[in-house]
């Protein structure tokens, strides 16, 4: 392996590179192959932007056609048909048997620029400052994105105070507290200090903040209180959404509908920039081109896009994902849970999290990694301390690569404990 | 053309499309056409995205051959050996031949992800929250960029104050004033009420302000305001480097080294999503993963971007920028401008503006962009009230097609004056 | 009663001469006078600015010599002979005794200057912008300091964000939630979205927000909170302390030593604006005019502060007080709250509560205030919906006027329910 | 002289004592001593604060009289009839006879509190939380003053970014600047970055800047602009209001009504803490209580104001001032820049500069300053570098003293140059 250019002239930025120090030429759908060789199992999956596994045979032939016939690459937000088949695509396959009335725009291609455009809208259109976002959310590294997000290295990178935010206790973090509650006192007691938000943001799953699943229960009771007092409900489905948690939006199973939704990294699926925001009708009170991105018109991505969807549909990747998920629970349950009974599990459909909390924590899972790594697994952690290991395949793996993983990641953890 | 969709489905932000009322559905070099066949020369560049033309067969070939053998799409920062090509390839053929040591970042794929990290690369070092900006500038989206950001429209969108910038008067604003000793000032004087800044970001030339060209004397006075109080100097190089003003990085002209160079639109040239931020390694202060964004390690990305830089010497493209830039200039001195006095000409390389402030101002400059897409050029307005239009073509157009576009450009105004 | 001037010609700001709306023009120890001769008793005390009554004999005596010897009035920072006196008596009667080793800044007349002051000194020293501050919290109306205060109606007045701190939810707001654990949570979780704090700033009683005692051993913990984590305890003893709850200061009862004490309003207890902060001494980072004042030299109120101090040791008001507010919690016990079982008493030493919250709140509050005053009882309306009546005499009060007091309170309450 | 007990005891905050360091035992009129019976003439006059002088005997009386008859101290917003009588003054001798309609605020009793009022009531009013004030401006220390004071040590002291503040070059710092059309272009600029302001605060006569005059005719311009594009013209007159220049307001002479007012220091002249703001009523949009204090009803500094305005009419202080101020500037004229062609003079009525910026600056300023303390002359160092010696005595000096002053200060400079 040749690294050293990495290292000379890359900055020291760069993290998943240190956790899986080889380089990579090759991938296939659930598996990578470094320029020696060597195979490994995707167990991280391009931190949920790779669903329908790498180099997608279906997705990449719609893509390999269209580029070979000049279609048009980059557009801005100029029409063109890979953008209306998508539209089409998504309207018909997605929104409507949904019953979902949602305006959909092209933020720009990062999930970070979509949950800054999720922040105008809320604070547009509700004229307040204020948001409420959940300790442990993930949201983004640009500013107004990382004003949400948690983790204290992140916010450490601002240099200036990150501010019109106020931080709920996450409701598994004080077990005790009704959180629903908390925030509505903190809304009605006109002594809280805490102003009225524009919005309150959610990660269903939290998954950087380390596999937490937040309840049906909860989540119905959260769109109630929105509901109850004029704040719009923002679900970031960036890393869950697209089939993660067993149905395309990570909200279906509480039945609710958000106000505003960000999708990106799954989209596609096959690894290309994408994001979109979906909200409802009422709240586009865009001025034309008052959000704005160079790359927001990826041709590409659109017609990965839309393969992507034909995919989700025709090869039944929902009940696929539930299916695939039960057997890595149970395996993880009989298997790894077993090894020792300070280990704990949490998750949904395809996003499972194996906490080392009381193991000794992130170094413990680190050593785990490394090990997982030489045994040809990609996995990655996430979490309080990066104590969390967070298994998250293709939606697409086959069974058989995923028994192989579960089982290297077994010996893995049963060779360092 | 069937445009219904996107009426119907798509938000009202979208603002290119409804100048250039159409559906695209092929693009080639330096020409589109609609899904009614017609053809339009592009003097819009995918906003600078494609310096190299629409499908250059070159790149495109290489991002062919790379998915096709299931090279890795989506590598986040791990090492993959595209990006290790890219690297040697940027270092070797741009940044050894000009002497410039610099460290390589990969923040996310949109230049406003490369100013939000240079803000923070930054305020770090510098341990100072205050940043100075040039009114005029444009920077980006993302709630720290767009604090830079000046124009009334995007900063409208932002929803709370946008704070820890000052903005300085553009030299062209205020001929009388000597604005280094403008900012020396604010510097220096113990009561300006001004922050002694960690940064200063400018654009050599203000594109969407309205084609500024700063001199080369104002840029290498700034340079030395700089190095006298220890703050960094950043170059916005998103529009107009990459070979757009006759060099590949525009500051080259001034013979000056930025401490911090924001890349993206035409690294690849081709239209896919990709961003680097150039810094000097001293300023590489950074924790593993301090800044990060899923879509960092856009593969096909790196191999367009290693193409076109092989484009970019091989074909002597900044010479050639030099020479379409003569005979534009030319062509508007001659053809343009003598249709009516007031016009006005501002540029360099192949971005040059057309400046109808005297002449009606943006509401004439509209009538001129419908006139010219009704006879198939695609041209953007940009400046305050919009009434500059760009004339910005890929480097790659060949002389005729460039000299039909400026010629169905002057038809244009002359019918619409 | 004329008073037509003052709605003619002053804002509409005003507040409390809408309470009690009447002109008064003379007032003496616990009692007030109107033009029309009407007496009333005061139960309100200059929000706690006249401890030792009104027109206290020694106080005023001391005051009338002073300015009659043509002593220096206002002297800014340099040094007075009135200043050195007062330092000296706070210093050998108050701090010496308690053991408390603090230096004195003068940081300008009234209270919320002294909480901006300790704002400053926290932020310096610790390098950190974060406060932590109690819901139901006030400190004051400038811009820092409201940015600590909690109660709607003033927050809404700053016509900009309030950023930099984090509210805390008060350890009676929900009794399940320990917020000392809770607070721990925020500052260990590298997950929590906040940010460590320079300071918490606390009143061990919230009178504004609705006379909340905090517990001793509340108290206790979060002193050994902010020793753990390096973080300033900062007591804003500005309505409590000075007496108020049968100790000069109010924390002494916890046996805890605050990093940093604001005091106003009743250091000279007659009336006089005042404030002092005081801090450890290596706290004391103040570069020289870093801070400052007009009238932070305001001579007579030094004058009256050390005679106040001088009546605070000799008359014993400290178990004075301890001994009225016994007669007035057993007065309230057996006369008011037997008067219906949803009333509900707090507080400490002479600050007591009696909260109608269960029985229509701030509207059967006002009732009670407004028979009151025809009575002739000065009292104040404080905490959520303005619903809790605040008994807060003179602590020189008689024992005949306070029963005197009580009992009309008791009538009107009566007469109301 | 024993300050030891300063020194141990009191915060290194302080300023003034350092430079002028003696215990100061009793004042009268123009004239301080210290308790070794030092005599020392006044230029400095409480910074302002003191325009009658020192325990003016006819103010004096009047507290006495009211404290010895036991009037109200202290009321809060409470109708006393020594506020009304302060208010009907103002409004029958100052207000009427200039036909000025504003109401009157008491937002507590010292200048900042004045400000920080300011800024709510011209946020709150136009909905718009950026505002316009002049480099070199002071205007107070606590957080939302402070983001408009300009002097680089007072700012430092913040601890957080100060925000929604654009500083404008003072008139005098660019002389080839149109300042007036300078903010004309920030404001309709569409790209300078600068959001509308709700207010431009001035001072009109910059004092701690520097003893800068604002012309005439700028200030009239300055209306010009205000009305123009809707925004409030805020005059800070707390250190040259009340009669300072030679007229009640300092505004005036310009022909000018700014929409609102703060006047504090030297309201009642003999140094009690006071501060009012005058607005116009159509602003007066204040809910009850929505800024407070605990001071703002100081009785007796309306029963003093109420006598200096007396005074003022009586007196013809304003003609006396003028008188007194072409007497100050002729000796200065002659008898001080002879000194040195490098002296600067700049003033108007009685607040004159000396400026030494060209000969040593701050350093030789400060020489002067100690040499003239110890030929007992009080006079403070203002604006940049603190190189300006500020020669503002009592408005009621004698003719006498003041030259006797004057000589005094001559003869420092002299010595020292």
């Amino acid at each position: 392996m040749n690294s050293e250019i990495f290292e000379r002239h890359e900055s020291e930025v760069r993290s998943y590179c240190r956790s899986f120090p080889t380089v990579f030429t090759r991938s296939k759908n659930s598996e990578l192959f470094d320029e020696d060789g060597k195979r490994y199992i995707d167990f991280f999956c391009g931190a949920g932007a790779l669903n329908y596994g790498h180099n997608n045979e279906y997705i990449k032939n719609k893509i390999l056609d269209y580029i070979k016939n000049d279609g048009v690459i980059h557009s801005l937000d100029m029409h063109t048909s890979a953008k209306r088949e998508f539209i089409e695509t998504l309207e018909k396959t997605i929104l409507e048997p949904r019953g979902l009335d949602y305006k959909i725009m092209f933020p720009a291609p990062t999930g970070t620029n979509a949950i800054e455009a999720a922040l105008k809208v809320a604070r547009k259109v509700k004229k307040r400052s204020n948001i409420f976002a959940m300790m442990g959310a993930f949201h983004g590294m640009t500013l107004g994105s990382l004003s949400l997000t948690t983790d204290e290295c992140s916010r450490g990178g601002a240099g200036v105070p990150l501010t019109n935010v106020t931080h709920i206790p996450a409701p598994y973090m004080f077990p005790e507290l009704d959180t629903i509650k908390y925030m509505e006192t903190l809304i009605t007691d006109d002594h809280s200090g805490v102003e009225l938000p524009a919005a309150i943001f959610i990660e269903t799953v939290q998954s950087e903040g380390g596999i937490h699943v937040f309840s049906d229960e909860w989540l119905r009771r959260l769109r109630a209180l929105c509901d109850k007092y004029d704040i719009l409900l923002v679900v970031d489905d960036i890393q869950v959404g697209c089939g993660r948690t067993g149905s395309f939006f990570s909200f279906e199973r509480a039945g609710i509908v958000p106000d505003i939704v960000a999708l990106s990294k799954s989209i596609g699926g096959i690894g290309l920039p994408f994001a979109i925001l979906l909200f409802k009708p009422e709240l586009d009170m865009w001025k034309p081109g008052e959000h704005n991105g160079t790359f927001r018109g990826n041709n590409p991505a659109f017609v990965a896009a839309k393969a992507a969807l034909e995919i989700f549909n025709n090869e039944n990747i929902a009940s696929e994902t539930v299916r695939k998920g039960c057997i890595s629970a149970s395996f993880i349950e009989k298997e790894i849970l077993t090894i020792n009974p300070k280990l704990v599990m949490r998750g949904i459909g395809l996003v499972i999290g194996i906490d080392f909390a009381q193991l000794g924590g992130g170094d413990t899972a680190k050593l785990v990694m490394n090990k997982a790594f030489e045994k040809g697994i990609i996995i990655e952690r996430v979490g309080r301390d990066n104590a969390v290991l967070k298994v998250m395949p293709p939606l697409t793996i086959s069974d058989e690569l995923l028994i192989e993983g579960l089982e290297k990641l077994r010996d893995a953890i049963k060779e360092v404990l």
